[in-house]
């Protein structure tokens, strides 16, 4: 699994005085790049060569809102591996605590919209058994 | 059902040269929003009172990428609809075929962030039988 | 001068309940984008070309802060325009009163970060004398 | 000076392939946040007692674009500081070099859009002689 750190900033906030629910999506991505980092997977190489990460389906529950600075951990983990299609379990959580939880489905696409191979440092994501 | 458009402004693109998968959300929040506010429903009055919509859980599904000055339809309908939750379904449309599509459950919360009922005016919002 | 409405949406709020301060400039560029399109240029072609708009400068004035489902209508006019930099005067209306207004220098640059000559639709944008 | 870390993120870019120019006024806001914090102020506890820092005037200068995974710093000084007014100094730097600086004028407003004191706590953040 791994773990990654978020404070929330004004940014983050709505009106309602709560972290606007579409910038959980900004948070996981943060954790996904870097844990995509931290295996060896240089995205600006990638995009380089005409293939980028796209999400392609989120699975999400808000639980508990996250309030201004708030420190966040983001927990990822692989709940499946193909050769061109990922599902990653994350959990946005405070003191121990789920306050959002998402599935999310990522694949690659070329520069023609086409699905192709993830890269293969990826393969060291394993799922649990 | 519901008509919205949008345009795809620079903001709204990633380096991948779509629209970010976070942003989608803020589209059909848009749409519910102008909704709401169509049929009766005053959310600046709501918040006076302690009242705010919270969106529960997104299911959502990325099909086709929008990009840069696409101009898109925003398709919204009730699927259900409880005294206390309801769940649109969302179409993001371009020249008639869908790009997006989430199912949305949307609650409202008071001040104590207990689960409240939804506004009387919602209530014209039925589903299709 | 042209003129541009916006609504704001519960996704330009930050929890002190008004427009959160980077936003402005979002809605600002939306106005721009939409001068330049209907002047003739195609940002999708530039870009292909190599070739993109970047703000140089900012100089903006937060006069009364904007709030939820506001209505609202950016001014935009032309205040310098030389063959490589343009300056615009833009406002955030509402009710005919000013809540913010900045001054936007923007340049083109190619794939090599160099300024370029600015598309030559955009000369019809003259400054008044 | 305050020295604050940032990465720059999917979310963060454009299609331009640089970071969106809207979204360092993200970035310097966190740096102020984090430092306000640090010398004691507590905005979750202003806020409640209905004050809530604002800003009033931003002065920006994009020098060079910043880039996906670029690791960057903000760097903060306080220029100005009277009883209801301070201006920052705000440069965002990678390795060494400046690709944005800011200068931001922040003041304190009540629940009635009324300028009030600063924070005593700000005092500590002295500028230059």
């Amino acid at each position: 699994m791994h773990i990654f750190p978020i404070r929330v900033y004004y940014e983050d906030t709505d009106m309602a005085g709560i972290v606007y629910y579409a910038n959980y999506l900004r948070y996981i991505e943060r954790a996904r790049s870097h844990w995509v980092r931290e295996v060896g997977v240089d995205q600006n190489a990638m995009r380089a060569a005409g293939v980028v990460f796209v999400v392609r389906r989120v699975e999400a529950d808000y639980l508990v809102p996250a309030r201004f600075e708030d420190d966040l951990v983001v927990e990822t983990s692989i709940m499946k591996l193909t050769g061109v299609r990922m599902v990653f379990l994350q959990r946005v959580m405070k003191d121990g605590a789920p306050l959002f939880e998402a599935l999310v489905t990522v694949a690659c696409l070329n520069d023609a919209g086409r699905v192709v191979r993830l890269p293969a440092e990826i393969e060291v994501l394993q799922p649990p058994n």
